[in-house]
């Protein structure tokens, strides 16, 4: 019976024997890294990890590097008990849920540093964040030792770096993107949805509209990102209205995530709206 | 037969597969980085490598990224026939000697920084050069998966700098301190001893005589740095004559390298001097 078996595992010693020992054997590993707080769109990585995986990976942790002054770290949501079941019912054979002090013993005097994609979508406002998603994944990679990692478009910026990561640094790992899940209404399942008032549910949906009519556009042979950016960012003011702030709508190659005047290639279109509890974000690719 | 079968491989797809292969087996392997034109310093990390593994890996790569502006990049001296041969004569299996261009197929866009270790010895005059190193090692590290690899300590600054980068990013791997090979008049053993002239010949060993009487000094109870250190820049002034400049003698905690007034740990003794075509370094590790 699936999900009968999960094993939590706090130590790296220990989380790095188990994968000597599961490399030695052949089979396959597929990882899904997480902060916790798990919803469908974390599950759904779980889902596409065990397609292709004899063993599927968790880790649940709250990273202090990738979390920037004044933003949420301490806090950040956290139900570790819902969690453990929620891994345990998808099917997760190994959760791997170590501390802080676990993870980082002392000052890291290496540094890993992302020098590019990082002054756009939201990096623009989280200097520093993408060192420490790459200085934590980079240390994940090496203890699990998978074969293949997984990841949403929902951040599909980070979904970049991590792929630039893996490419230039020739780690033996496999990057596999998933599809953002969505509610019937289209909108991106998030953990912050829940901030949402009952107005703000009903508007919210208008994200992932906006984005699909920027990609009629892109496909009835619209090319200009300014008249495209315009359209969706004119759609979206018209949905919510005045009290909501449109944080940002961007039209970027993917994955190079450069400003281009015309679409001619794979390109991203994305948007930020700060609700007054939320800050939803939302993207769309579209292969012009 | 020892040394029959080394294999050849210049690209990073077959040596990945080699090592996803070996892996699966439960064989181990030994990696033993090298920029070529080897001698016996080289030669002595091959046999402790084939010491304690199934397989031992060679890399031949003079990587660009560690040499600055107005560095000997393009002089750095090569000779593949000659290193193939002692290669195979010293029982290397796999000989990995890629390109610039397979192993930077594009401008990296995310960085490996060093910032502690790197302002002290050799480091001080050689700013990047420890970032270049531990990207290509990282590399290295991820296309071969060693269990082992081995550093001889003739660099120590280099084998302090790759211990933190292991330990700090959680490599699954061990690094090995190899003990500097030494002519029986206790010269280093050197690719650059070529280019002193006779007279310098006969003074060189002075570098390790003056180490042994630093080492000698630490040992009978004396804890002063400054004391150390002059006693030992005076040895080396008097050997040497006043046409040979004295690089540095340093004396610093290990592995951390930092400065230190009192002698209460181990630590590392270290000289550079600058004869007329070739300048030398050399070192010594006191336990007190």
């Amino acid at each position: 019976m699936e999900g009968n078996k999960v094993k939590i595992i706090t130590t790296k010693q220990e989380i790095c024997q188990w994968a000597k020992q599961v490399k030695t054997s052949g089979k396959s590993v597929g990882f899904v890294p997480t902060m916790g707080f798990l919803h469908k769109g974390h599950l759904s990585l779980v889902h596409e990890a065990k397609q292709a995986n004899d063993h599927v990976v968790m880790s649940i942790f709250v990273n202090p590097l990738q979390f920037g002054r004044g933003e949420d770290y301490t806090a950040y949501p956290r139900d570790e008990e819902r969690d453990k079941k929620l891994a345990k019912e998808a099917g997760v054979d190994i959760l791997f849920m170590p501390s802080v002090n676990e993870m980082y013993r002392k000052q890291q005097s290496i540094k890993l540093m992302v020098t590019e994609r990082t002054d756009k979508l939201c990096g623009a406002k989280r200097p520093g964040h993408f060192d420490g998603v790459v200085t934590v994944l980079t240390k994940f990679f090496h203890l699990i030792m998978p074969n293949r990692a997984y990841f949403g478009l929902k951040d599909a910026q980070q979904f970049a770096v991590v792929a630039a990561l893996v490419d230039e640094l020739d780690f033996p790992i496999e990057i596999i993107p998933v599809n953002t899940v969505r509610v019937p209404s289209g909108l991106a399942i998030s953990s912050r949805n829940v901030y949402l008032t009952i107005d703000e549910k009903k508007q919210a949906p208008a994200l992932y509209q906006s984005l699909l009519l920027g990609k009629k556009l892109i496909e009835e042979g619209e090319t200009s990102s300014t008249v495209i950016i315009k359209t969706v960012s004119s759609y979206l003011n018209k949905q919510l209205g005045e009290t909501v702030k449109i944080d940002y709508v961007e039209l970027l190659s993917f994955p190079e995530l450069e400003e281009i005047a015309e679409v001619s290639r794979k390109v991203i279109l994305a948007v930020a709206v700060q609700f007054s509890a939320a800050r939803l974000i939302d993207n769309i690719m579209v292969d012009s």
